[in-house]
């Protein structure tokens, strides 16, 4: 019955607009009463989000259960990838729900809603690891913010795929960029090389006379970004 | 007659709440008649947001008039603070329609929806500028993201002191944390320092034989945001 009031719901949305469809519209259409739409949905947006109630309650407790060896930007990106599992269980669904709320606005409206919710839950929980710094809270909106337009970009990439690419993929790579640009151990990648910037500076890179130390030689005029790659990769760290 | 347009819509969103109230209610207590309020306003909406479309316009204007010299993260910062002149030119009035934004959720999802519209605008003036690199699309959605997201911390500091901080500084502040991550010439901040990290490492920094080259040397377990930091400092780059 779930599904069949889905189904309803979602045919007249398209049909008529999403503000102009009612609950009562719906259980004419599937065929069933009002309270037995009202088991299943609190309300008229839930029968298009019915999993974003669980998957934040299921985010807020992963935060929540996090300790203090969890390096923190690496949570809050594990944490997005609850919500990527929740639209990759049912591919054909979250590409359907996708088309539809490209074309209702009412129903993108909601979205952002929900979307805010899920980045002001990964920022709290960055608040709380970061209270100690100086501009914790800046720096936690900002990741926040950073991690969920990426997981929103390898997921929208998924989703124009009709569900055919892979999502997990997509997504991961997508969290990789946030985790090299804010990650405790990782360089930003910068700017993407440009022509003729590689010439503009020399890197050379020599091991010291032990394992501890690294020498690196640069012009002064160099790039900082370029230098910081030249240091990851001597380094041996992996810049994906 | 805007103004007590503005004035008895607010009264009205406080007291009833702003899904209930109507455009006729407003001008009923304002005492004008409805065509006087759509002189005004094209919707219930833009009585409380009455500069935004504005603004929007202003920005997408700005971003259109960029030249190929312009920094990219640099000019997005600088679209964002078109948004703060808008705040910080009516203090009163952004200041009482934030505590009312807090109030009403149907209002806060209309700030939501603007938010993402200068979101939007903001990535995709970096979508096209960073059309030529590799995971460009990506780039330009989350540095869009951190641009609103550090704007928004700003504001809110100056709006949660009544209007009464330095709105430019606070947003300049948090606007340079995101230029410092992202920006061409310079590196992340990485983590803040914490207790004890400052011994896991030696840096020591020596000018070389001419003005070009800087050497740095670092133990190879030093955490790179440190080796960073010390290249910063030796570059005599300003941290913020």
């Amino acid at each position: 019955m779930r599904e069949s009031l889905v189904a309803a719901a979602f045919q007249l949305f398209v049909e008529r607009g999403y503000e102009q469809t009612t609950v009562d519209d719906i259980v004419a259409l599937a065929g069933v009463g009002r309270r037995s739409f009202f088991r299943y949905f609190p309300s008229k947006d839930d029968v298009v989000f019915p999993d974003h109630e669980g998957c934040l309650a299921e985010m807020t407790a992963f935060l929540r259960d996090s300790g203090p060896t969890h390096e923190p930007v690496e949570r809050v990106c594990d944490a997005a990838r609850l919500v990527l599992r929740m639209y990759a269980e049912n591919p054909a669904f979250s590409v359907q729900r996708y088309r539809l709320t490209r074309k209702v606005p009412g129903l993108r409206t909601y979205e952002l809603s929900v979307v805010w919710r899920y980045e002001r839950a990964l920022a709290e929980y960055l608040r709380g690891r970061f209270s100690g710094r100086r501009d914790g809270t800046l720096q936690a909106d900002v990741i926040a913010a950073a991690v969920v337009a990426a997981h929103n970009n390898g997921l929208r990439s998924w989703l124009r795929s009709d569900g055919r690419s892979d999502a997990t993929a997509e997504v991961g790579h997508a969290l990789a960029h946030v985790q090299r640009v804010f990650g405790p151990n990782h360089a930003p990648g910068g700017p993407a090389q440009e022509p003729g910037q590689e010439t503009a500076q020399e890197t050379g890179t020599e091991d010291g006379r032990d394992d501890d130390v690294v020498v690196v030689v640069s012009r002064r005029g160099a790039p900082l970004w370029r230098v910081v790659q030249e240091i990851e990769t001597t380094l041996g760290r992996d810049p994906d």
